[in-house]
């Protein structure tokens, strides 16, 4: 909360009060829990990993909406807690109209916040939720593949690592736009945003803002890095050890990049008679900000048509790589999915051909198949609940799947009027905020991390 | 087809040639292949049980649509095969405007096909698709829970029994109607398209032609009727035992049906200020309709409000029980993924414990879940696939993902102008019948019966 409200004092904007007091009580907050707890070490179980994970986001998000509701824009509560929540999961859906001409402390809040959460959620990814069984891989891909010279002995070294290549790219990217043509301001903004997949801008045209193919092609060259698992990232940058590229998740997530990005642009250059350099350039940046859950536009793809809309709303549930800051399914659990019909198929054939189910060279066993699984049927579930909390609310159809399906992948935008690319979340009501706010933290969480709190087993 | 030749000259209609023809060719071609092939005697295998199934249903498909294609009415080819595999897969979407003056021996024959297809799809649930392990339940659950008694232990009187049961359906369902104020041509075409959950109705406006709520509710009862386990239905009809309606699979059934029903009258009795009992008839008929994937429809109720239209897509998912004539993803399935959430949640806490996923007093062993889980995710594929189709082929998301999705569940109506309950498919493009004539298909055979001849391990 200091930055910003450094950048108010610069920029003499008088909110720089309300970050300086919310950083005075939430630092006394956190001082004082450190204090009342610091000679009780806790016992470290899987259910304690569970709650804190979920306590810990919950809490960032609502600690992160102080400067929301008491900065001069005036959020409500509902729709302060949505923005904070929406940062802090690097979903990047918004409330607040008028961006350009927001106080500047406050555009940087919420890149701080999503730059915080995005760090947060590959640490999950790569850390903890493997342990749990609830979500990942890239981690043990690691221990196992490089088990020879084992690099990372140490938790310590890794994140380390993980630290530096996260601020190394986004300074990158900071250059990178700045060349481009943004001012300082927006390129250091934009830069966390994008790193962080996370989509929130400085401008409410967001990336329609700027002209030209350069910002478009540095924000999609960025975008597909920060959706790529950062433990190969470690990997291949500390070591040079190219070859660890050759992930299956990689090359996955490569092939249905290229295959939305070409048959849109191919559509609309064939179609609609768009020159294909400029559609190339708008499929690839608006696609891939989907698909690795940033959720930028450059403009509103959905007047592209019919098969770009359902293509939209497609590559609204693949996702980015695992230990990455993407959301959605993720392309692990694809592969593991694709894995386990082909297997199942051949079964279906041979009854008692025992096949085991690979992933490159290792062996996906039996635990981590059901919790491709659990995870699948919680997705639909909690899909279906959250529409129809929606659409009780009033929303129609589209509005009400793509709101709550965008919310659970951390994507941003949905489609229609109010959700899609060229709307804005501020017209819903407080009970939908709440909604997807829960979606939010439910899908940044891969949904089973929540949902286990709420069974019996749980707190027996 | 000699049926309805009968009919059409009953009632004078030129059409009755057409019939004879056509039932000559059939019946010619049958018996030539009958006669070509009867020194061989099959082999029995797996492979060759997938290759029967699909190439019979394709064939009857095809053969179905003869009359359609030849009568006075002049569908072009692919319509006339759309409208054939709707009947067979008792899926219940047209492609035929003006129904109210259409030829009776059409009328009839669209009937007759769905009666057919009805009767078909249950032999198949019973009988062979739980062997070949893509689905079903209820022919195994009587093998296990009579054990002691073995009322069928021979296939041949099961056979006999399910025919007895299906015919006494149609025919009280057909006295009731007639009962209820339908004239007896529509009694007995209405009567066999609610048995088969098929939803072929003699009139445009489907049930809306006829006032009061007794044909309503009669049709609501065999709806309901027709979409139970039809192994249990001849467990307590034939032996009196109506402790078998104690059936998991129909707790659910009957659980969700209650809910989706009461949730509509309620929102719309309190919200709209529409009577109760009228609330509730309209609610308990389209919704029972939509969820035993009959498809009638006695008023369009996508106007019924932003809940409504989204409980519909939703109803539109479930399906019946298995061993009947509804399709969708059917009760017994989300039991077994709810158990499997169960465990799967219990293992995050206790990774150690091994507990078996119970179904009744039955475990449901490895390969039933893989069964299940294959079926979803090739479900889900299948799904987007043809929404894409659909959506490349100009028609808008709704359009797409419902007219997809109602034939891939063979239930009847989408959502939206075109394919929704008010509309009519006969303004597709020949692309978009084909799309949904193979995803009928693919839907009525519970899709791995002919994915799997896909499928290299099919013909190594």
């Amino acid at each position: 909360m200091l930055v910003p409200a450094a950048v108010d004092i610069y920029y003499g904007n008088s909110d720089w009060a309300v970050f300086a007091i919310s950083a005075l009580a939430t630092g006394g907050l956190a001082i004082a829990t450190a204090i009342a707890t610091h000679s009780q070490r806790p016992v470290l179980t899987t259910r304690f990993a569970f709650l804190v994970v979920t306590v810990l986001w919950a809490t960032l998000g609502v600690v992160g909406a102080l400067p929301f509701y008491a900065a001069s824009l005036k959020l409500d509560f509902a729709s302060a807690v949505f923005e904070s929540v929406s940062a802090i999961t690097t979903t990047g859906s918004t409330v607040i109209v008028g961006l350009d001409h927001a106080p500047p402390g406050i555009l940087m809040w919420r890149s701080v916040l999503q730059w915080i959460g995005g760090i947060g959620v590959i640490a999950l990814g790569l850390f903890l939720l493997p342990i749990l069984k609830v979500g990942g891989f890239s981690y043990l891909r690691i221990e196992s593949s490089d088990i020879e010279d084992k690099p990372f002995s140490r938790l310590n070294s890794l994140s380390q690592a993980l630290l530096a290549i996260y601020l190394g790219l986004t300074i990158l990217c900071a250059i990178a736009y700045s060349a481009a043509g943004m001012r300082l301001f927006d390129a250091v903004n934009h830069a966390m945003t994008t790193i962080a997949t996370g989509g929130f801008s400085t401008h409410d045209a967001s990336f329609g803002y700027y002209d030209g193919y350069a910002v478009r092609w540095v924000g999609t060259v960025f975008m597909l890095l920060a959706a790529l698992p950062f433990s190969i990232l470690i990997v291949i940058t500390l070591r040079g050890r190219l070859d660890a590229g050759r992930d299956p998740q990689i090359r996955l997530f490569a092939s249905y990049v290229t295959a939305f990005v070409l048959v849109i642009a191919l559509e609309r250059s064939i179609r609609a008679d768009v020159p294909f350099p400029e559609a190339l350039t708008a499929a690839a940046f608006n696609f891939v900000s989907i698909i690795s859950t940033a959720g930028f536009a450059s403009e509103d793809y959905t007047t592209w048509g019919s098969l770009a809309v359902m293509l939209a709303f497609l590559a609204t549930f693949v996702g980015g790589c695992s230990g990455s800051t993407a959301g959605g399914i993720k392309a692990y659990r694809f592969l593991i999915m694709g894995r386990m019909l082909q297997n199942g198929f051949h079964m279906l054939i041979y009854p008692d051909a025992v096949r085991s189910l690979s992933y490159g060279n290792r062996v996906v066993d039996a635990e981590m198949q059901r919790s491709v699984v659990l995870f699948m049927v919680s997705f639909l579930a909690v899909w279906a609940f959250s529409s129809t909390a929606l659409a009780a609310n009033g929303l129609d159809l589209v509005t009400s799947l793509t709101a709550s399906l965008t919310a659970l992948t951390n994507v941003g935008p949905g489609l229609g009027p109010v959700v899609g690319p060229a709307g804005n979340f501020s017209s819903l009501s407080d009970f939908a905020k709440w909604v997807l706010t829960v979606t939010m933290l439910l899908g940044r969480l891969e949904i089973l991390a929540v949902l286990v709190l709420l069974t019996p087993s749980f707190w027996r």
